[in-house]
């Protein structure tokens, strides 16, 4: 806009008396300083989801500001490699970044309690305690003395149990294997003696098919779909008990966001609430086509036999219990979160039709 | 403002080449008019989520437009009576109302379908129907006629199946049985041979305490046990099968909400967005205090026997089955979310822990 045309602009506005409490709103936001911010992410863009739902934020969040907050998402590696930038906030050198909090497990076990949870919640159970059960608060406080402000941000559909080469009929048939696993469900995998590691997920697919590890969990249908996995492995286990449901978050560096005026955190805010509605409602609404697109392709669907799921249930709470004898962060929280899921549980079982 | 510092405002912005941009966006903002508009609403603001969401909803939207778009809250009947705002807003005498679509039926009975669906999907399932399964597409369709705008703009929790009297063992126990009813519920409990009618929340406890209806459904628990029905009925039935989730709805005057600009309708569709967390999120967070609290004043609560269940859904399946056969906009909306429900029941039978 030309210097001429905003004067013409002012002009008009003063010249209509009615319109003066209008322009006294948009001088109050004119004189909000206009964000500008580079947004790292966790995953590529084009990922069903992971990635989508990141892309939406950025969207949203320029659409309701009118264009005066920008969340520019880069793609992996781009800024930092995503590992990274945890660090690269805390330092301020990166503004904010797309993630899950279950990469910052290095940082502290505790992170991953507002990630995805072996057993945990799903989606509205999660999002209850987050919102209004105390977990906010936890997650705030732990994010804190690292100078990095995060709000959860989203939230997808339970992901799979994976992909395996051969049926699976017992937990024995488990032992020995090698496996792709994420998070802390990995540590669930190994009581059952699976040897597991993390792999980026452009790499999982080579690693299948050329036999170095014998199994792989990713994702929920959609998204495995597109990963190819099928091509190699044909047995495709449900429910995916290490993550029920997953949430997604905003990092930002937390000076920069005690700089906000009031007017942009409530964008933000509120942009990333609907991204949590907007993730848990695609989310149910993508798997069937691509599990029946799977089915067509000659993959077997299964289900754990409930035996199964009380065995590694029982590693899980083994797991849980090691790490809160270690770590009394994980403790505080694994607390809070059970004693909500027990509260919670009283409504569930009365509430719902099955 | 004061003109003077208006124009001080302008001064400065002129003074800082850097912000050149930011003012364009600003003024951008400043040709949106102002929308000041009044906002009936069918519960009143005190009321736990029915109407607190849409006091939430007047509050975000405020917030996150900088105070651009008031849509201020006006009780019941402080505009016009609820059952008379779909007419006013059709008219343009009213601007827009909160409510939820199954007071509408009285104009299309279709409309009870964007609103609660007896044995129908919980918010999850619902939502994913509503904004990416075609729900929204077809309520669109249903309300352009009458000069109507509505988005889906909340959801409260499941409501509990009703409060009784006396105990009911089987469906012989409901025959002859005086109730308070809402919705399509109503129909299906005529069917079992209950005597229903419609009373509005304040006027349910007197109606029960002298014996002129011998029970009633309402909301959920933390709704339920503010109204005080346990002081006469001491049996509390689970689950509520006639509204496992219900939507809410913001309706604008279609011409008023055409004429709004795209940043307006970005900020409103977003707030409405956020608030369906919100209502999601905070009714699976606010129900098990209220339950345990009915348990300490004596309420038995029961859960209704499977067979009981058996029975009320073949008795919703024909009053389905009547209404399709008699009201072709019906028969469309309902062909819509039973095909959407048969694929999700792929995904939800697998996806789940339970």
């Amino acid at each position: 806009m030309h210097v001429r045309s905003l004067l013409t602009t002012t002009a008009s506005v003063l010249a209509l008396g009615g319109f003066l409490v209008a322009a006294s709103v948009n001088s109050a936001a004119a004189a909000d300083k206009r964000v500008n911010w580079k947004m790292g992410s966790a995953f590529g863009s084009k990922l069903t989801q992971l990635g989508t739902l990141g892309v939406s934020l950025s969207e949203k969040v320029q659409r309701i500001s009118g264009g005066n907050i920008r969340l520019k998402f880069f793609e992996p590696n781009a800024l930092v490699p995503p590992l990274e930038m945890f660090d690269a906030i805390s330092a301020g050198s990166l503004d904010a970044a797309w993630s899950t909090s279950g990469y910052w497990v290095g940082k502290n076990e505790a992170f991953a309690m507002f990630s995805a949870v072996p057993f945990g919640p799903s989606a509205g159970e999660y999002g209850a305690w987050i919102y209004y059960g105390g977990g906010k608060e936890l997650m705030d406080e732990l994010y804190a003395p690292h100078g990095i402000k995060s709000i959860t941000c989203g939230v997808i559909a339970p992901e799979a149990s994976g992909w395996f080469r051969k049926e699976i009929t017992s937990t024995e048939d488990l032992k020995g294997l090698k496996m792709r696993f994420f998070g802390l469900g990995a540590k669930v995998m190994e009581k059952m003696g699976v040897s597991t590691q993390l792999l980026a997920g452009g790499d999982i697919f080579p690693a299948l098919e050329r036999g170095s590890i014998d199994a792989t969990e990713f994702s929920m249908p959609a998204i495995d779909l597109n990963l190819g996995f099928y091509q190699v492995a044909k047995h495709y286990y449900f429910p995916g008990w290490h993550q029920q449901s997953t949430l997604f978050e905003l990092m930002m560096n937390r000076e920069k966001w005690d700089a906000l005026s009031d007017l942009q955190k409530a964008q933000i805010e509120t942009a990333c609430g609907d991204n949590f509605r907007e993730g848990m409602l695609e989310g149910e609404a993508i798997q069937f086509k691509a599990l029946q697109e799977l089915q067509s392709k000659g993959v077997t669907i299964h289900r754990w036999d409930p035996a199964v799921l009380d065995e590694l249930r029982a590693a899980w709470n083994e797991v849980a219990n090691d790490l809160s004898a270690s770590n009394p962060d994980f403790k505080k929280v694994w607390a809070s979160l059970s004693e909500f899921r027990e509260n919670y549980k009283i409504w569930k079982d009365l509430g719902y039709l099955n």
